[in-house]
């Protein structure tokens, strides 16, 4: 049965941060897992597109209420009409979380994960987000999605 | 782009109605439609081993916690924790909706459709639902299907 | 302690039925009762207004993003951002639902209601609803807070 | 217009910080507003105490499916059957946010609040919690109380 690994963080990313996310994607595809995400813009289109790119399948768990917000790269389009509060079903249907950059929102997905009881780990070049205790801290984005499959040692920030 | 087609009904549907259901499964699949359900047991396990049968894809909207609660058939696995809220995600998710049996959880699931402007299908056998303003009244699976994806010409109840 | 008694119906009920409303909004305070509904206008800002009148407490839940959508007789607002998904929340919160006029949003409420196990009763104003199997028939705005206080003899439509 | 003021934190807190915990409700309470929180134990029932001490109304949005679960000091028992999302609905509900003491829930309900373009005041004591950008930092319960309501010169963490 295929792992569901959730790739969080901004709408609107930064060159940087969205070139990370498509790898994670591309990663994730490889893997053979299914990507989760919030299906809008920045990291959410640059890890959708990464998994389409290796012949993945994507989800976007949307906040709006019409599919017409998803990118262009979700197969799966869920229409929650919960505004943040979809960030709850995000960390829930997730087996593992990866932030990739991010705000506020991606750090209250990062915290309803781990509450969740889900691995969570964060791509190095988070230095804007809080260090928050329980997720595991990761330098490229093939580490990430090996901590996330549980496959590598992984340390605890 | 494909339809996101939901069936609703209920969790034990009787013998009866879960042969509807998983001909409507069939159909949908058959059409290159997505099949959207609450994929727990009864109507939606039905509908969703229809699918896959005919080589469709399934997404179960589940109500609980865990996405263990999902029967065998489900492809991609939405843990909502929101118990009945999920089914105003189901109906806001779904292009369009068809009823197979069903009893107050089902009819939440219709008014919530025709609430959001979708199109709503009832199968005949529905006889314990109440006939409900709006919804559209089909005799077969066949027939049903077409009707949620506005191919046919659909009499108003 | 007090009973959370909601009362539910459309945005927009023209004269007669926000008159009962008012009144079933009236006797919920009289009661000694909360009055919950879903904040906005029509059967709902009537409905607060008549248990304001009586000295009663008003509960919005509202699904917007901004408390100030709530009527101006509502004393708490709970501000949801779930769209229709917090109907289900009205149907847990409250002990029991009275319903007058409304359409679809007030069916899906109903049958969240019934589906929840609480005591739903349906004004018989209520010709355009369809009638719900499990759903009690009043009379008037009093015999319909008696039966959802539980102190009247009921009959199942 | 009476404000809405959450206290999050901790279902288990710890004495020193339950005590932090009553007396902020106590000032909500003397302030004229209203109390928001989980409606559980811990730091949510300490709030609450206080408040109800000093005469104020206070609401809980609780997680579960029965009412049951709220605290002794609940006035208005909201019934989510949500789990963690109802997080979402505390920081959309609330015009500002003091946390005292907390772990993940706790973090995801400040990051939400945040999201939410709320005030989020943070107790000093909260040293397990990660210093959030755009929090307010508080020393008392008094201070925290006058920073969420705007009235007190606040320097950002």
């Amino acid at each position: 049965m295929p792992r569901q690994i959730a790739v969080i963080g901004a709408g609107k990313g930064g060159k940087e941060v969205e070139k990370l996310a498509e790898e994670v994607g591309r990663e994730i595809a490889m893997s053979g897992s299914i990507l989760i995400c919030g299906g809008l813009g920045g990291v959410m289109e640059a890890a959708a597109r990464g998994a389409k790119e290796k012949g993945g399948m994507t989800v976007g768990i949307l906040p709006g209420t019409d599919r017409s917000e998803a990118n262009e790269y979700i197969d799966i389009k869920i229409v929650t009409a919960m505004s943040h509060a979809r960030n709850a079903i995000i960390a829930r249907t997730a087996d593992a979380l990866i932030a990739v950059g991010g705000g506020h929102g991606t750090l209250s997905e990062i915290a309803l994960g781990l509450k969740s009881g889900k691995r969570v780990v964060v791509l190095e070049v988070n230095a804007s987000l809080a260090d928050v205790k329980g997720a595991l801290l990761a330098k490229t984005p093939r580490e990430a999605v090996e901590m996330a499959l549980g496959g590598a040692s992984a340390g605890y920030i």
